[in-house]
């Protein structure tokens, strides 16, 4: 039960449903949100409702969009012979503003899981085949995440793929830049190993 | 320059203005809101929008209100004899949350700072002044921050009150419940001696 206006216990309420934000951090965002000036409260309102009313999947690789295909399919100095597949739109935009990646994305919305009852069929999985069998790509990079489900994925979409004409590779792993070799865990300190490189 | 659709850049960018939300918690946020259930987006929307339509100042306490005096002060049960002062609305509900103090409240809307330009006029003062002339109250209770400005807020106004037939009180400072001494600082140390209790 709270004393203090309802409308500020609403708000509160809904902001402490957004991930990590805690009730503490909830109250400081409402009382942040009472406090600046009108329009900036406003835009964040109108933001929330414009990008449930305008925003869609991309028709072709199934990344965020606001019309039926997204600004890096309609981009014609993007490199069409190279893919990229990744699990969800943030991953997609994580490479973007490394700035390394010119070609092109495929978005499966999602990763191969069992235990949580997905399978191939609720990804975007016979999509990613299609534009393949009907595309000139030269190389498919998968950049799932690297975990046991992300592995499990790309391991499965790269045999659905050999059966065509392209190089499939994932991207590297070891260390990482900037890190402290003492801090790093056997994992990384594995892949650091395995994947040598000439110096 | 962003490759993602124009809405999701935008609701990235109002989120990013929140305090303690940088560019990949506001990220986070931003993908939370295009997948949860629409009507789940749509209440957090509405929710901010109706804060900042319904919700004023208290006429009486300049607490936060949806009518033109808040709940506190028309509660009839609450003790009409102890008044507690606190900086923020923030701060009131803080001491609510506790449950210890059944009184009403009084909200400066800020504290004395006189390197930002902030004096006594841009506060309630005169309001609670006014308050304290007209009304029965046995004690009030400072309780603005214990810090160099709200410590002088508190000076300030109990001096100001020092006229009327009241018994003026500011919160216990000392060591907090749970900690633990070895990581107490020099000022708490201090606070917990100088007003140590008999056991």
């Amino acid at each position: 039960m709270s004393k203090h206006a309802g409308a500020v216990s609403q708000l509160v309420e809904q902001l402490g449903r957004l991930p990590g934000i805690g009730r503490k951090s909830a109250e400081r965002l409402a009382f942040h949100i009472l406090r600046v000036p009108e329009p900036e409260a406003i835009a964040l309102a109108d933001a929330i409702k414009r990008v449930r009313n305008d925003v869609r999947y991309c028709a072709i690789c199934f990344n965020l969009s606001e019309n039926e295909s997204c600004a890096i399919c309609n981009d014609p100095n993007r490199d069409a012979t190279r893919l990229c597949i990744v699990e969800q739109p943030r991953d997609l935009m994580s490479l973007e503003q490394s700035g390394v990646f010119k070609g092109h994305y495929h978005v499966l919305l999602g990763r191969i899981a069992p235990l949580d009852g997905i399978g191939p069929d609720q990804l975007t999985v016979d999509a990613l085949v299609d534009r393949v069998r009907t595309s000139n790509f030269a190389e498919v990079i998968m950049a799932t995440n690297p975990t046991v489900e992300g592995d499990g994925t790309s391991l499965y979409i790269s045999n659905l793929l050999s059966e065509f004409p392209v190089e499939i590779t994932r991207l590297a792993r070891g260390i990482t830049a900037g890190s402290v070799l003492e801090y790093a865990n056997r994992e990384m300190i594995a892949d650091a190993l395995t994947g040598r490189q000439k110096l």
